[in-house]
């Protein structure tokens, strides 16, 4: 760790301020955080990637303390999380000088090359080299194939079901092996268990077994498994397949998401160890029989060939901020259709080797009432860890939006739009509250900024119930301008942690969602729409009622409605649809439609992205 | 370099023979090659980089001697040319001592977990660690993300055209900046330069220039660019785009290729640096505006940002084979659709590694019609290097096939079939006689093999031409069978290289079809059909008309009708279709309908992939 030193005002282009500061070698790096030569893998020159045997190694050893940085509603100003997150662990670890990591989301490449740039943080709180971090981690590219190696089975399985019968199915798919004899995959036993046929020689089969063991007989119009593709392609939002000569007429609609917004990533991201993500890839649901019943990866017999795809981008990316603290990078499924936080795996890891007075600063998507919701009621639940405390981001800017001001105006000083705005951080912090985990406010300053504005702020936190209220400068002048921030943080965590989840597993997925919806959202109540509590009445006899809930609605508002900023009152919440993310493990309802493939701009952030003439890349932002 | 020492017989599963092997780590690797740590990078426990500098720090010091490995018009029963070429590659170093470097494209994953398995060589000839090589090498995802991004820039530009006035179109793509000005992107400054348009500042343009600047008026009809996928899914061999409500019915008819068969592929085998690839990028054509003229990559300013998204995939992947000599993975475009050879870069760079007295191994797709005419003529032409010595690897069993024996039959003695088959490979001979390149013939032996069909086949080779012909065993015993092969090969480098090019870069494009159907294939004429001599005409307007052709056909047979087994006579080539991959550089004339994107059987190799209860991938073949 070490503290910068030439920091420029005003703050030049993120890139710029990237590219100004020589990164350590992984080795070195390695070296300061203590990791051996075998449980790290160097990626290039400033990447690294961490083994799952430096968790195994320190199972027995006491975790750091657990900080979630998390943001009231967002506006389209954007208010800074991953840099606040950034910044935070630069000042705890190169001006506190504790031991400190952070655990970030690997970005898409989507928005990165769309209208949002990178994902790195910004100004002097980044995590370097940018370019790297926003164009060259391959996870999302292993999530891809995998994701799409199964829908290619999908598909495959029902054109060879459907031109093929029972016999000619079961001799290509038990085929007489080089050494004279048929014989099952390790799927194909687990199928057959599913099926109750207690056999595991194919020649033992009956007729009537053979039929039940090789017609899948999937329902199309029940598919809910889509391909993927890191780029943002609107023209992918609805398509049709299946057009070729060859397939004879088998059409079918279906859509590309972008990668992020797949299972397979928040699998990836809720995954404990090899083997338990083995065992989600065969959960996933990937439609239903023309009975109803659920069909399977594992049905299929690709689980396997999925997790092995997966199984280097299982390895946490190990990176550097700008003041060379240790970073995290892994998964990074979306906020919404998915639960919006970096892996558990990044985190157990992260926590040994911070050790008992270090600090894992991890980031949750969205707002509170989204990513931290989630953070805590789906990936706290599938990890066992207690989070020690909570940071709020909030600006003066975005909580005059919240207070009914038009974006224009928000750079002026405005108490009043100010005070209406407030009630979007308070709610927030009494939500928190409910979750037993201190709560310190980051106020995120701007030179727009305002004093009388800043102090209105910390004082309604405080009232609220926040343990801290701070400003912070770290986008001007890094871990120097957090000093305050991380000092709060570090104090907080000294609290007793009293986390408790929000719901039991055991009550009803009905309950659980209307738990929500009343609790952080404070609705008057649920609308189940649309035959959804059916649905939910099936997922809980298909065995899947204990499963957590992933609500799937707009970041914007508490509510489902985008428009009702601040801290709504008066609304009731329609759930108009309920899915099923068996091997995620979590159930997710939907608040109306959820844009899960972004497009392009007029004039896309590419323009500008190139090579010159020494072959550096330029015009990321 | 160590020679193997436990070599078991018979030879356990191709994975199995891997694991054996503890392979060095790549700075062993390095120091072995005599690389300095500068010049290369790490990736993982046993695969690298090397970066381009380790080529200019070399420039002006003397290339060893360039070998290129092809076959026989491949039969199904697979003649084992990786095998070959690795094979004789552990004999040169680990047997003959020389400094030695095999040069392999990258596998795609879509036949890895299909019907074909894995490519990195089998028995005891093999690149280790052979999971790595099959499954993890991050190039192909790299060219599969720039490859979509230009297909999504392209719908999405044509939606943008059609939604939106000139004067918006305008405002939108030069907006005011932070700074409040109005400026041209670098590539819009292409574009307006290719216009016609002398001016640099936004606001100077008139209203006439502006249309002309905003409007690409792509014609749908043309588009040739499709997305790419590195997954066997034939679905998606039809498709339409375009049909979510929010594109408003602008549907779309397109496919996608397995990412192998894209130009954004060939374009990465053909560079020769960094500012090359740039250049390479931004000429691409994916289609005509209304008028019929050629709209580019760079016209739709994403060849930059598609060029930062390969920089990563320039540097050739290092690897080693059982016997621990170094191997560059790099670069695996289709040997039909496109030229089918590994990068220029690699070859480059491992030619100045091994010195004056090294040798370069590298090996060339499909029949020697397909990948060493392309070898020849296109990536020699782009790379100025010149080849010593050609290995064509042939068998017994497949020369019979060639002569007509069915499969089932093959592996029975037979002078006779043998004997009608041999014209496949004494054509092969003589056409590569006429680039001036001595040839070896290896045959890859197998224990059904008789020794009177071995000394017929050298016997015949010799008569035709070839410098040698020597049996191998390099599949059951690694470097140690194939020793008389790697002296033959040691032996044919000593003479002295009359390599010349078939063609001039000056006949017309039509003259180059016919002298490659007439050498190579000895067919008696070309047919131009469907207007394709017109075709080939506009090309030649449009400034494409010194690019060299790279013909798409069967590679079963020297003709375009994969039926016609041995050494066919009394044909004519039927050309349906010409297409221009100017990025890559290349004309490419279609006898027929070419697969581009393969399937999945109805027991894809997928099934028995998986991890064991130690975390050890398992099941690939």
């Amino acid at each position: 760790m070490s503290k910068l030193t030439n920091i420029i005002n005003p703050v030049p282009s993120d890139i710029d301020v990237s590219q100004s500061v020589e990164p350590l070698t992984i080795p070195e790096l390695a070296k300061l955080i203590g990791i051996k030569p075998n449980e790290y893998e160097v990626h290039g020159d400033f990447r690294g990637k961490i083994k799952l045997d430096a968790y195994e190694n320190r199972k027995n050893q006491p975790n750091g303390k657990y900080v979630i940085v998390t943001g009231i509603n967002p506006t389209p100003l954007g208010e800074g999380k991953t840099t606040t997150s950034v910044g935070l662990s630069q000042s705890i670890g190169a001006h506190l000088n504790k031991k400190v990591f952070t655990c970030l989301r690997c970005p898409s490449r989507g928005p990165t090359f769309g209208i949002k740039g990178g994902a790195a943080g910004g100004g002097y709180s980044q995590v370097i080299p940018m370019e790297t971090f926003n164009l060259d981690l391959p996870d999302i590219d292993a999530v891809s194939i995998a994701n799409n190696l199964l829908a290619a089975a999908i598909d495959t399985r029902m054109f060879h079901e459907s031109t093929q019968k029972d016999g000619a199915l079961f001799r290509r798919l038990c085929p007489v092996t080089k050494e004279g004899k048929k014989r099952f995959s390790k799927s194909m036993l687990k199928r057959l268990k599913k099926l109750g046929i207690d056999k595991t020689k194919p020649e033992e089969l009956t007729e009537e077994e053979i039929t039940k063991f090789v017609r899948l007989n999937i329902d199309p119009e029940t598919i809910s498994w889509r391909r993927v593709v890191d780029v943002n392609d609107r023209f992918l939002r609805g398509i049709t397949v299946g057009e070729g000569k060859s397939e004879r007429g088998r059409t079918r609609k279906t859509a590309f998401d972008i990668a992020v917004a797949s299972e397979t990533m928040a699998i990836l991201a809720l995954s404990t160890g090899l083997q338990d993500l083995r065992e989600r890839m065969g959960k996933i649901v990937i439609g239903n029989d023309k009975k109803g019943l659920p069909v399977t990866s594992e049905d299929l017999g690709v689980a396997g060939a999925m997790t092995v795809l997966m199984k280097e981008a299982l390895k946490p990316n190990l990176m550097q901020t700008l003041e060379r603290t240790p970073v995290l990078v892994h998964a990074g499924p979306f906020a919404n259709i998915a639960h919006g936080n970096s892996s558990i795996i990044a985190d157990q890891i992260a926590l040994k080797l911070v050790g008992e007075d270090g600090y894992v600063v991890t980031e949750a998507g969205f707002g509170a009432d989204c990513g931290l919701e989630k953070f805590f009621n789906i990936k706290c639940r599938t990890s066992g860890l207690s989070p020690n405390c909570v940071v709020i981001v909030a600006t003066v800017r975005a909580l005059k939006v919240h207070g009914g001001l038009p974006l224009k105006e928000c750079k002026n000083k405005n108490l009043d739009a100010l005070a209406k705005g407030l009630p979007n951080l308070t709610q927030h912090i009494e939500n928190i509250k409910k979750f037993g985990v201190p709560c310190v406010v980051a106020i995120n300053q701007f030179h727009t900024d305002d004093e009388e504005e800043i102090n209105l702020i910390i004082e309604e936190a405080k009232k609220a119930g926040a343990f801290d209220a701070v400003p912070s400068n770290h986008f001007a002048k890094g871990g120097l301008g957090a000093i305050a921030l991380a000092e709060a943080v570090d104090r907080a965590c000294q609290e007793e942690s009293k986390f408790k989840l929000l719901y039991e597993d055991n009550i009803s997925l009905k309950d659980k969602i209307i738990t929500i919806a009343k609790e952080i959202y404070r609705a008057d109540g649920v609308d189940f729409l649309n035959e959804t509590e059916q649905q939910l009445e099936m997922f809980e006899k298909n065995g899947f009622g204990k499963l957590p809930i992933c609500i799937a609605k707009t970041q914007y508002s508490f509510s489902h409605d985008a428009k009702l900023l601040g801290a709504p009152r008066g609304f009731r919440i329609p759930v108009s649809e309920v899915r099923a993310s068996v091997g995620a493990g979590f159930i997710f309802p939907l608040l109306g439609k959820m844009m899960t493939m972004p497009g392009l701009p007029t004039r896309p952030a590419y323009y500008d992205v190139d090579v010159d003439e020494n072959g550096k890349t330029v015009g990321l932002f």
